[in-house]
């Protein structure tokens, strides 16, 4: 039976200690309401935190990766779905998420707001700073949430799927 | 904890009868042993047989749809991944499989096998005619092997991966 | 010989009359210097427009397709590239510039700016909103520009490339 | 005005002499004719010889590249596509082309034959072995063409197209 995804996107690398504090919080409260976690699938920033946030709650992870070996996979990772297609994985990032959380504001991010929006995906936009907020709600009013804690974030997905 | 995903590709509207009983068997052989199956993620021929037997051994299964829209998802397809890119999903099918085995004999199956072997891949042929074993034997010698019936296919799953 | 292609991103169904008088100049500009045009290919707003200014000037038009069918693509546009992969193609048309010009902003337009940035494009925002330049200068404030018409566009490509 | 594009697939570093002096000769016939000639667009094999056979005929010649870099495309590519997506980039081959010649036969190859007739393309076989036309031939025998030689080809895609 299919399950729940919620998709958790945000930046790697140089995510800020907010981000990764809020996406373990978020992988974690996802996994307890008995949903599936999606990222990027790597090992590193918002991805890898999300993942092991949904772990620690004993919840299944998918890992969307943009590259064709499996080095830079999380080890929260459950499921690694292995795309070999650089960035334009992003789609089926959002493609496959009944909603999208954005954790922080990255350029892969922003295209996954984006893509996300252009599709139809209803997206919340995690303590994000105003010109984000600015540009994609001018962009698609109807589809955006602004939540300013993991809390609220959970809380808009329960209304809006 | 990455789990192992085992791919079985095959025909869709057209499967024969023995790639369906095959398929579905494979299936509940797959999550007998605690794998994850991966498929087209159609509900259609050897791609819903085999979820559909995974599914009856409460085994977890993995479509990768080539659709945007959900509506050809198959029902016994626990996490479905939506690409969106038509045909170029068969690549992305054979990457996420730690092995691949072929359930029948298509197009898109012959384009998977293909794929597969050319990504470093090892493909089990299921009861295949002799046209498929002599094109992919001569292509790829080293990553091919050959069975009669699921269960030859699941030793071999064990003996390779 | 490798020519040089110059990507014109912009708003489809829905764009503004200024986007597709700057869309067709575009296409004309690019065409008069020798480059390839190169755009999202469909028969539609700026895509169409800029594709029918480069013709006008006996240039050399690329579209890049996101449908598998021909019977959207614009009649301006001599190298028709059928991807079947939907919005994931937009990195593509990305990834294939040598520079990129945003004229005009919509959410795929966003997920283009965004693909270019991360893959390390130089990307040129003509005519934008500030909330567009808000949000791009902060997120790569290196590879952005601004131009405020198509001869200043023009003018930073033979700059930058 | 759209162009006509051939497509000529085949085998990249270990192509046979016979592949490469036919795929030399087909891109040159393909130029003479008024056609586009697309490849994979490698520096490698078949790519590379009907890419260079077109360029001596002053034909267009379109690369579909597989990876993000720019070091490994031939330079008798006139327009280099940039997919980074690997071998998924094989479907956007046979999709853009409006006939599909496989000129020698490699796991590559057979994917694009495969993904071809799956699209519904037609497909000109080129001085195989009799595994891979016993295998298409059975899996397609409507939209699959047999020939000896380039000249034979060509005779068939002025027949076809």
């Amino acid at each position: 039976m299919r399950k729940i995804i919620i998709g958790v996107m945000g930046v790697g690398e140089n995510a800020r200690a907010i981000d990764l504090q809020n996406a373990y919080q978020l992988g974690k409260l996802i996994a307890e309401n008995g949903w599936v976690l999606l990222t990027g699938g790597r090992k590193a920033g918002v991805m890898e935190a999300a993942s092991q946030g949904a772990q620690a709650a004993k919840g299944l992870t998918i890992g969307i990766l943009p590259d064709r070996d499996r080095q830079n996979v999380s080890e929260a990772v459950d499921i690694a779905i292995i795309t070999d297609m650089g960035n334009a994985r992003n789609n089926i990032n959002v493609l496959s998420s009944d909603i999208v959380i954005a954790c922080g504001m990255g350029l892969g991010t922003a295209s996954e707001v984006a893509l996300a929006l252009k599709n139809g995906k209803k997206v919340i936009l995690l303590a994000q700073n105003p010109e984000s907020r600015a540009l994609f709600a001018n962009l698609s009013p109807n589809k955006l949430f602004i939540a300013d804690n993991p809390q609220q974030a959970i809380a808009l997905v329960k209304q809006e799927i």
